[in-house]
């Protein structure tokens, strides 16, 4: 960076340089695709897989875990229940599911940056979840607040992402019980995006609703969804009290769930395609149609996290063929229960943002968009089978979820786009750098990577033969030193810092 | 690799870990989609570039250069002819075209490694064309006959790709004149793939075909296909005598030719996807109907190799969604005219096989199996814009092609498929590791990659916490070491060798 500032001094290529790599606060608005969506299975093969999800659900069931009035909802809502177990008649999910709306808004404390998540819309959301964290610098270690308020800030400078995600890492630094007030604090202050809930407790839950009442207000909570947060479905067919402890807080606050089988394929579900797909489905429906006897109309999204194993080693794999099979199958389902759909994410099982990293990430980015993902998450930052949040991958899969903007907005065919005049002017043998139609559309013709190397090979080593991770570690240098937090209220800021203060006062420390 | 390999000396681990990194002389069969293709662009924008395709011709025309031959050709089929331009009516170009086979086989000498390119098959061949080549060990350099070499044998020894290629580097040791004999009997000698014949110079076409003449018999060649070879356009519109000598010359043979404009948009084409298709099916239009003109039924295949632009340096781009949409487009096209498709590749600007290099190849290879491509030419070791073949990066690309293959068989919906018995048996709460599907399916239920590292981080880091490009080197140094040639008839080889001695001794060395 220090390098490329002092060239940056020079002439007038170093002020176009410098106009190019310009830090921009401006964020991207939601993906609306503009192209058709691939649906790789057939309409009879959607039809088994539904009619064997509907068997799966009466005949074998799913499991409610230590959640008595859960057993008591479906029991009143007419499933059988046995033990902790939930048989539900044909029909009866689904019939549940369908007063679960088909798209809503997810409001930002910034109203241009709220997101309506659903139809043809394509949301992008960070990493979330890792224990460690890495950079070059500082190599692979346990993940801080410091490195979670980081990676706040890297989300909120970044054009294309527009959530400012839940738990990018596991500030671990800080205690378990106590950990999601200085995370929230931190979605709420550093950004201005919207963001996620806590799930690991439902008084956790609670207090992300409060939390949002302080920033929002109380009645624009009460009527509006501020938080869309992750539910995972402990695959296969349970359901834990802790998962559905939140569910049930959030349902009934009116605020979004991702409903989210956690899948390592050949472990948690089915070795095949069509039978994950129908355990998936299954599951979804549980656990969509059990949001509803919560609440009427809570918003939720049909999830599916997805990987393949390595039977070799047991080790998770991503970006793999079957992993896209999936990830295209379940959005076809999710499209036919009309329902908003999130899946895909920068998935790698690498060690390194290498080759390898990329290949994995790319391989699902590009499914995900493909497949009418409507919510991504873990857009950007995943390394090591979600181990690790990266700082260099966060921003080279930041940048290529440009990529992913440009490639949704389709092709115009307008008599611009036809460029008939420009043929006509350069004609056989001419070029069009210099014609009128270039002219007018070159700034806009053309996605470019803001971290990429486009240099020629000798310019390219003289400056060190810099490799994409160096070159992201600059990137992530300059972002954080032109970082500005968005405006806030101070009052509202001294609200939240007293409502952290009192419950952390009002309990020990755990950190179990 | 010798790490390795004393390591798979000891216990049963060592012995599964030996299986299942074993080399194979396999070849996969033909990919065969069994996915829809994707399609983006509407029937209506087809039919606008359709005829705007057909302005051109009419209108503006194209050049054939230094060829009054062609002229005359074109002047007895019904064309404008002034000067080297060459005006053609609306509906000339596509009736000449319709004479063109919409699939045909390209033969090898192994005849289980023929391949039928066009309908719903792909072909991965390897890159073409870079003057330097590079590894980790002897970084950037200019390519030899021996690296030449390597890389047929690498390419001989990939599962995954079909053709053992054509220039896949430029024997820089060589004069120009005389190194497509050996670069032709490196393909004849070295492996057993289908390969591409030289087009530098017709005379060196007719070497080509006369060389396959010696290695098929001269009857086989007569009546078959045993060359796919590469003629570019030299956008916008501009067929050059090289060229097009060289087609002459495969086209009377009945060998085959991609017909491919070559772009970089904003320079050789309009910035805009429209402008720029429209343009690509003018030029393919008039050079199928130009192949028809020299012998009707000649084997064509639309090609279209397109990169966008850096406005900012003028630097090709690759993996970019404008490529992507222009990729996909020109799939439509050509099918529309009922020609097998040649596109997408393992296109990257990146000076290393980093992240950037796999980002943007897995771009490109993705949309290049989902627009219907036939022939994908640079499947794999493309590096720094196509100046660079790279030995690391051709065996990562090449394991890539192994998830193309396994995508692209679509999803099975059978019972075994369906595995309700699995699902019934493991039930809520357990695991799919031991059941009877998973023990019945698991060997062949994911793709897994040869060369990525799925190991903990531990052991990872014990063994030197190695990168992509390390894991490659290693597998690179293997395949060289476990390398055989495939059987050839003695006397066949001495009659090549033959030839090419007096084609050396009847002319002096040129290196220009």
């Amino acid at each position: 960076m220090t390098q490329a500032r002092r060239r940056g001094r020079g002439g007038g290529g170093a002020a176009r340089r410098a106009e190019r790599t310009a830090v921009s606060f401006e964020t991207a608005p939601v993906i609306e695709r503009k192209i058709p969506n691939l649906e790789m299975l057939s309409e009879e093969a959607l039809d088994i897989i539904e009619a064997n999800a509907e068997q799966v659900l009466e005949e074998i069931g799913v499991a409610f875990v230590d959640n008595p009035k859960a057993l008591e909802r479906w029991k009143a809502a007419g499933a059988e229940v046995t033990g902790e177990r939930v048989r539900i008649p044909k029909g009866l999910a689904r019939k549940l599911c369908a007063t679960a709306p088909s798209e809503f808004v997810h409001h930002a404390r910034n109203p241009e940056k709220s997101v309506t998540i659903g139809g043809d819309n394509l949301v992008l959301a960070p990493v979330y979840g890792p224990p460690f964290v890495r950079d070059a610098a500082g190599g692979r270690r346990y993940a801080t607040i410091a490195d979670f308020q980081k990676f706040v800030k890297l989300a909120y400078m970044s054009k294309w992402l527009h959530l400012s995600g839940g738990t990018i890492c596991e500030p671990t630094d800080l205690p378990v019980n106590k950990r999601h007030l200085d995370m929230l604090l931190a979605h709420m202050t550093l950004s201005d995006k919207p963001f996620m809930g806590s799930v690991t407790e439902p008084s956790r839950a609670r207090d992300s609703v409060e939390m949002c009442e302080i920033l929002f207000g109380k009645e624009f909570v009460a009527e509006n969804t501020v938080m869309t947060s992750l539910i995972n479905i402990n695959s296969p067919l349970t359901f834990d009290d802790t998962m559905m402890g939140a569910l049930e807080v959030y349902a009934e606050a009116n605020q979004a769930s991702i409903i989210s089988p956690f899948i390592v394929g050949g472990a948690m579900a089915p070795v095949s395609v069509v039978g994950t797909l129908t355990q998936v489905l299954a599951e979804v429906m549980a656990g969509v149609a059990y949001s509803q006897l919560i609440r009427k109309g809570a918003p939720v999204i049909f999830g599916t996290f997805v990987t393949s194993i390595d039977m070799n080693s047991g080790a998770p794999t991503f970006g793999t063929p079957e992993a896209a099979h999936i990830t295209n199958g379940a959005g076809q389902l999710a499209r036919r229960m009309g329902l908003p759909y999130r899946s895909a994410g920068s998935f790698c099982g690498s060690k390194l943002p290498d080759a390898q990293a990329a290949y994995e990430t790319a391989n699902s980015l590009n499914m995900g968009l493909l497949s009418g993902v409507n919510f991504m998450l873990h857009a950007c930052g995943w390394l090591e089978g979600g181990l690790v949040a990266d700082f260099e991958k966060f921003v080279l899969d930041a940048d290529q979820l440009g990529a992913l903007h440009h490639m949704a907005r389709g092709v115009p065919v307008d008599e611009n786009a036809q460029a008939m005049d420009a043929i006509r002017e350069v004609g056989p043998g001419g070029h069009y750098l210099g014609c009128a139609h270039t002219q007018a559309n070159f700034k806009t013709a053309f996605w470019r990577s803001e971290v990429f190397d486009y240099k020629p090979f000798e310019t390219w080593e003289e400056e060190g033969a810099r490799d994409s991770q160096t070159l992201a570690s600059a990137r992530v240098e300059k972002l954080i030193e032109t970082y500005q937090p968005p405006a806030l209220d101070p009052e509202i800021r001294s609200r939240l810092e007293a409502y952290i203060a009192e419950k952390k006062a009002s309990m020990p420390d755990s950190f179990m």
